[in-house]
């Protein structure tokens, strides 16, 4: 039931109750596989911002979802239409980094500003919120499908000997509706019979790889060995990584690629070593308006909590303990920002292409402004 | 009291009674400071193995002083000398990569072959284990001063904003004896009222950067922020890192070093922003045998439990949670090579040079071989 495919979803209306929506509490994964409902739209704004969801696809959809929530109230003071915009005007703020939050939002505001009345608003939006999610499988199942043929030339090359794909944080079925971006080639080709194995890095501070990552690939049989994050640049340097593979949050016009703390060093050892980086995207995490990562991608500032504080099993309990002294300063960057000089490829869901303008545009053409 | 310095020691004979070497439990900062007492010369071969103490120069002095204690032993079935052979040949098995280890332990037996009686042997080991210790910390004032220039130069350029440097692992006095070997031009540069500030990398998987750097920094009241170990490469791209400063636990003759699992990645980093990037090292880490760090450089691989359990506090209680399904695999490499190309600098005891054969040997002429 929880492998990705048919039957996998991260975010469903509750069976029996379409006015509740459900979502897997992300943060008690591995240890515990809890099902967290969003009665009201606040519910899905603290879902995003205190990490229950995460993942760009992930978070635009729970947006989506949760303005449906908005509309579906009941209130004296405002319209339905007046609630959803004031609904998304919150939940734009909860995560900085994310641009297909954004996306989501605006999307949803479009159907609002195009209907008529307020009495067919929610069941609008609720189209639309399942329009996002469908739409997003298909996304993911489009990089799958492209990025299964980089699997498939590295086994080739490999004659039999395992393709060892490295990922950082989680940019798996869990980040997604389902199959993930970087994961989806790794699902579709172990579907294959392809003998893949993934180095899942732990993904300090929140340890979305060993929580997550290593969750889902063991619930889909692929196998997989945890390593910290320090350890991906010693793997690559003796041979034992064959392609990078990791999602992103943001991408530029021009292919920098923000993505989880961490992954620029990851690339850096990849160029280091000639091992090819791709990073897997929907095209909704592009952002068209920007060139310069480093300099125009704001990067969220998140508790030094995420650093100090560390949650596990300890016996039948589960709990957090603080690893470090109390009065110890910590800063906390979520995010960094990969140039695109140090990535193979980008797989999207029309095809993987070099990470540059003229390349993204050759597949995203709508996108070339009236002087390119 | 537990600031380095004149007082400050991390291992040295119980007041009172010299028959028991003290060390620090190195595990449990910096939650708890706890003396723990080395009794018979297993103790410190456990106390090495068991990371109670780590860092290069205090695993060789550890091992000095477990010679001594193996030759204070009665035993009706061995001489001295041959306990202390026995014993030698048990610690030099207890971690593989630290050079030093074994250079003490040579520097021992030397000591002990040297000796006609076993009537004075464990008299002529404590002296001998003194001087080992003494040796360091005179090493350890001679790289801060080297390295004392550095910082001075940058905080000349940087007038008067604080100079920023970003340190892995534990290279501090608890790796040493006193001062450290990459703290120490940091040590050296606060007392002199620089205004200097360090980004303690966290170090996974033990932690010894938010577990012993930062308690030592701020037991120094040296101004430091913990970050994670993904972090260091952004903190770089936007300018906030003025200079890297590492130990290693061995170095070639050619200057490769191998450090801490992830110093590879931050040496990539750093040499990606063209911030300086030096390595601090007593010169018994250097291993003149060896020219090829990647390739001749053993790597020890330790438990999967390093990385899948974490130690700290919850309330009152310190505690151990596990923070992975308890089935997944772990790979967990100890150290990884960073190639001399990336070195900017070595400070020795002697001075600091580039990172190459040519170079190491100006400072060091007693290891040309004849042929050079």
């Amino acid at each position: 039931m929880r492998k990705t495919g048919h039957e996998f979803r991260t975010i469903w209306q509750k069976p029996g109750n379409p006015e509740i929506v459900q979502i897997i509490d992300q943060r008690r994964l591995p240890h515990e596989y809890v099902v967290h409902d969003l009665s009201r739209w606040q519910d899905g704004a603290e879902a995003i911002s205190r990490m229950l969801v995460r993942g760009a696809p992930l978070i635009g959809a729970t947006a989506a979802w949760s303005l449906y929530l908005a509309a579906l109230e009941k209130s004296a003071a405002d319209s339905p239409k007046t609630r959803v915009r004031q609904a998304a005007a919150v939940i734009r703020e909860t995560r900085p980094t994310a641009v297909n939050l954004g996306w989501a939002i605006e999307r949803v505001l479009k159907v609002v500003a195009q209907s008529a009345d307020d009495l067919h608003l929610a069941a609008r939006l609720e189209k639309e919120a399942h329009a996002i999610c469908a739409e997003d499988i298909e996304i993911s199942r489009s990089i799958g499908n492209h990025g299964l043929g980089i699997i498939e030339q590295l086994a080739e090359h490999k004659r039999g000997a395992p393709v060892n794909v490295l990922t950082h944080c989680n940019a798996g079925a869990l980040a997604t509706i389902n199959y993930g971006t970087a994961t989806a080639p790794i699902y579709f080709a172990h579907a294959r019979d392809i003998d893949v194995h993934v180095w899942v890095d732990e993904t300090r501070p929140r340890n979305q790889g060993s929580q997550l990552t290593a969750w889902e690939l063991a619930e889909n049989n692929v196998p997989h060995t945890l390593i910290v994050d320090n350890a991906g640049g010693h793997l690559m340097q003796h041979g034992l990584v064959d392609v990078v593979i990791t999602g992103t949050d943001r991408t530029t016009r021009t292919g920098d690629v923000a993505n989880k703390i961490g992954t620029y060093l990851k690339a850096l050892a990849a160029h280091d070593n000639k091992i090819p980086f791709y990073v897997a995207l929907p095209s909704t995490t592009i952002d068209w308006s920007i060139r310069d990562g480093l300099v125009e991608i704001p990067i969220e500032e998140r508790a030094p909590e995420e650093v100090s504080q560390v949650y596990g099993r300890a016996g039948d309990s589960l709990l957090t303990v603080n690893t470090v002294a109390s009065k110890t300063g910590i800063s906390n960057f979520a995010f960094d920002v990969t140039p695109s000089r140090l990535v193979t490829g980008l797989i999207t869901e029309r095809g993987i292409c070099a990470a540059s303008e003229e390349a993204l545009l050759e597949l995203f053409p709508e996108f070339r402004k009236p002087a390119d």
